[in-house]
């Protein structure tokens, strides 16, 4: 067996013997630990990985194509001659491509040669699946086809990213390496992301039987942690890890259990179950912490059921509206009967709020819910700030008219108009040197439009967001007076319908600085982002200081979807982060 | 009573006459008349109406303002004062504005005090409608207010119009003059106008009862104005004005009877029922011509029941596809089942086939449906082409991500895609220094669009047109590469399909000079222009010359429409045209 001491030592003394002993991790490239021998020794095997990632990364391109074509084709020829390395063997078998049937086979090798005629390289994929278990061949092949439409350039960082991951396992495989609180946090995840009100979907909405269940279960993990736990009147899972110390204060963290329809599992549910694992693994070693630790796992953020969001958090900090209790459901149950029919008592509600006096601060993980960390290979990043947004619907009235007949200086038309205003969104958005402002148009429509007519109406969403207030205000700002210059020039009507501006919730500097040491500590270099969506840290920030850990988000950082993921090594990175901050946690002065 | 003959003479030897005599023509503005006395003598009384509206619009702006701002308010401050010059008052007691209910003149005061701060000049509106009937109450509350919402540039130019169209209808009165011809046409359209399949609609497709009856009266009034008339298997009623010479050739015209769902009275029957009236004209006075003229009334163009457009001149050029007969309509029925039914026999359709060397050639009238005469303050116009055009489909698919967490540079945005190509399209199709090629993006939606969600796909249609093949194909293929372009560089997948290809169908020369002699005679200049739209003339070019007289379309050249309007005096000068072409037509050497 191989440890990272031996590696450390043979990095600075016997670089070709680092070289051997890595010679598996990345395909026929003795190149790549040769160069990362420099930047040891290694912390720990987090450290290790990034910088053997890095070097693939920051390699020429000629190096990096070499790599990936030194891969062999999923089942391909030098498959079925047998002339794979023992690691890729072992891997294909895993995945059951041995076993394909005959139309599967076909259909791989006409992917992979359009694959190779298209990118002029090897298809690779991590076969042993993001969750440490294998893909199906099915998963595969729609993999396969969905990476086939990829721009060249996407495609060949999506291919070291692809060999980034072999790597990873491959390594912890040579040093026996088992993330084991992340391992907790991927199977409790999969566990209660069975329980679901669509069959063959992960939806779990505000107070349904599949919510209730996973409340109770949330409750039951965090007693078997050492937790004292409890289900508020809002369905809030409220565990405290107590310090021996009664007199202490509270440092508090957690995120939400409910989901959109057809969600992910880690959307959330991440950041409840990562710090019930961390009291697990303290709780198993007798260790405790010289304040309460608070786990609350929040039972509404998305506001599918009631379209009214952040209903655990809002309780939380005394700002639940009692009038949301009247609010019905698509079936016209009102909020109030459903909670008075799972037992809640509504009028304890008031008395969830929390005395500020008492909180340290709140520190929550999260699903990155995007590319950035992807992208960068890194499996956490520190956020900035939670992002504030402007939404508008933007209603275009022109003129319909003939499409033949209707010379084109003699058009009012709401198409070519809203066509306008989107690449002014897109143009004005893409301005901001921090790169935390996004600008989207998701909704657009010619409703009952035809191939003959010109458009007379159009309707589109307008989306805004920013780390920064003035940031987003200035953006929001140009936007609607561009519109409106637009529309005067095109002689088309225009009404703004404002439906959504919330301001943006800065983190605390001092909980980030020890997030950002705590990071480094983990042998990752700490890197700083905005959060694009909402978060319940968003509603905490109103009552104490917050920050949040993201951890990176798989899939091409795709969410609100059931090809959200993330690894077991991501998981446990993040964990290990933030019960190393845990331990090194210091109450700002 | 006054004749334009002492009109004639006063402009020429007595201005101050002149002057005096027309004052009441255009409110308070002497101007007019003065300088439009210089333009005489005028040929007619179109040539009189043509150079006064030429004076105005030919004039400074700050005298059009005056002009306009001579103008009283309906039902304002003046008419309550008893102040409105004896025409004003007449018109606008016509048309009820005397009686109107508080409400109603509390709405009008309220539309004058709003457009007037922000045109700042008078609503104006020839109260006495298009028709020559008085528009109601509602409808001029309803043209009020559609009108408000107006750039100021376009109002200007509409109030100028809607002036020329009130002098115009003071002049007939002043001359005791009546379009009788005109009149004729228009009460004939709002006749078969109203025998419709759908309630408070004009709907009539093909071999409708509806439809059926319509036929039934087209044939009637050709028998009446002396032709002999019957209805073809495919349901075309056929007249014809037969030529004491019986072996004269057969000069064709016609259009056709069946219209769009909810459509307008005079798209297709203003080119059946102008002809028709001149017939009667002739027959009336005992005039014949010296060759044979041919009326077909073609009872399918639209392609609204069947999907499948011009069945009854097909038909008559012997291409008529007898598959056609199994095509079905929405309720199932075949289109054999409903010939039969209707008594038809189609084993004679293809006997309906006219012989080509019979043909003298083929001249089509029809409303413009577009507002090119309308701005030129042409009553007519000369079609130059009938434009081919060629339809797409373009689907688009980027991929769907957060609308907060995906970097701006990171998108692949279905939305910001389909944007660019319609700016192109716009943009190209403006390029064309003849003005008859046109694009238009007419279809354009992202399906299932969520406004925090970045569009993962987007659907649009694509129409190109132009009255030549070349301009219209390298615009095609400027707006495909472009669109591949686009796609490429913003990693956007394409599927293009294509839906119709048509080629253009030019008019004959030949036809056209002798249709602009007679336009010129009729006190008009003569203009030409491309048919964005198709027309059955499209279909009968493949047997025979064409060519095309288009009347202006009112309403902005709203068709397709029940808003679709034209006007008696422009019937009336459209069918002097055609029986001025047809007196004079000499057969192509």
């Amino acid at each position: 067996m191989t440890t990272l001491e031996q590696l450390n030592s043979s990095a600075a003394q016997d670089v070709p013997a680092f070289v051997k002993t890595l010679h598996g991790i990345y395909e026929h490239s003795p190149w790549i630990p040769e160069r990362a021998a420099k930047l040891g020794p290694f912390a720990n095997i987090t450290a290790l990985k990034q910088a053997l990632q890095g070097v693939v990364t920051s390699a020429e391109r000629a190096e990096q194509l070499g790599l990936i074509r030194a891969h062999p084709e999923l089942a391909g020829k030098a498959a079925i001659a047998g002339e794979l390395t023992a690691e890729s063997t072992g891997e294909q078998a895993k995945a059951g491509l041995n076993l394909c049937t005959p139309e599967e086979f076909a259909t791989l090798q006409k992917l992979n040669s359009d694959y190779n005629a298209k990118f002029g390289f090897p298809f690779i994929l991590a076969v042993k699946g993001a969750t440490g278990k294998g893909l199906t061949r099915q998963q595969i092949i729609a993999t396969f086809t969905r990476r086939l439409r990829n721009q060249p350039e996407d495609e060949l960082r999506e291919a070291l990213r692809q060999i980034g991951r072999i790597a990873e396992m491959r390594i912890n495989d040579l040093l026996a390496y088992t993330p084991a609180i992340g391992a907790t946090i991927m199977e409790w995840a999969e566990e209660i992301g069975a329980w679901s009100e669509d069959e063959g979907a992960l939806t779990c909405t505000y107070m349904t039987d599949a919510h209730r269940r996973t409340a109770d279960q949330i409750a039951h993990w965090m007693r078997e942690a050492g937790m004292h736990a409890h289900i508020d009147a809002v369905g809030n899972v409220v565990g405290r890890y107590l310090s021996t110390d009664p007199q202490a204060k509270t440092l508090m963290t957690g995120s939400h259990y409910d989901t959109v329809r057809n969600g992910g599992k880690y959307d959330g549910r991440e950041g409840i179950l990562l710090p019930i694992a961390i009291v697990k693994h303290m709780h198993e070693k007798g260790e405790t912490l010289p304040f309460h630790f608070e786990i609350v796992a929040f039972s509404e953020e998305e506001g599918v059921r009631f379209k009214s969001t952040f209903l655990g958090s809002k309780a939380i900090i005394g700002q639940f509206d009692l009038n949301l209790l009247d609010l019905t459901d698509r079936d016209g149950i009102s909020m109030r009967e459903v909670l008075t029919q799972a037992g809640h008592d509504v009028t304890a509600i008031p008395k969830i709020a929390r005395d500020p006096s008492d909180l340290l601060g709140y520190v929550e993980v999260h699903i990155e819910q995007g590319p950035v960390l992807l992208n960068r290979d890194l499996p956490v990043g520190i956020v900035t700030s939670i992002a504030g947004s402007s939404r508008h619907l933007v209603h275009l009235k022109g003129v319909a008219s003939h499409a033949g007949t209707t010379p084109m200086n003699m058009r009012k038309d709401a198409a070519a108009t809203a066509a306008e205003i989107i690449l002014y969104v897109e143009q004005r958005c893409s301005q901001d040197q921090h790169a935390s402002l996004v600008g989207t148009v998701g909704q657009l429509q010619v409703p009952n439009g035809s191939t003959n007519v010109i458009p007379g109406a159009c309707t589109l969403s307008l989306d805004i967001r920013a780390a920064r207030d003035d940031v987003r205000d200035a953006a929001v700002a140009d936007v609607i007076k561009k519109i409106e210059e637009i529309c005067q020039r095109r002689s088309v009507d225009v009404t703004l319908e404002k439906t959504v501006a919330a301001p943006a919730a800065p983190c605390a500097n001092w909980l980030m600085h020890q997030l950002a040491a705590a990071t480094e500590r983990a042998g990752v270099k700490p890197f700083e982002l905005a959060s694009g969506a909402g978060h319940d840290a968003m509603t905490i920030a109103k009552m104490t200081d917050v920050a949040m850990l993201f951890t990176r988000c798989g899939n091409g950082g795709i969410s609100h979807n059931p090809l959200e993921t993330m690894t077991a090594d991501d998981a446990e990175v993040s964990a290990q982060i933030l019960l190393d901050f845990l331990r090194n946690f210091k109450a700002k002065v």
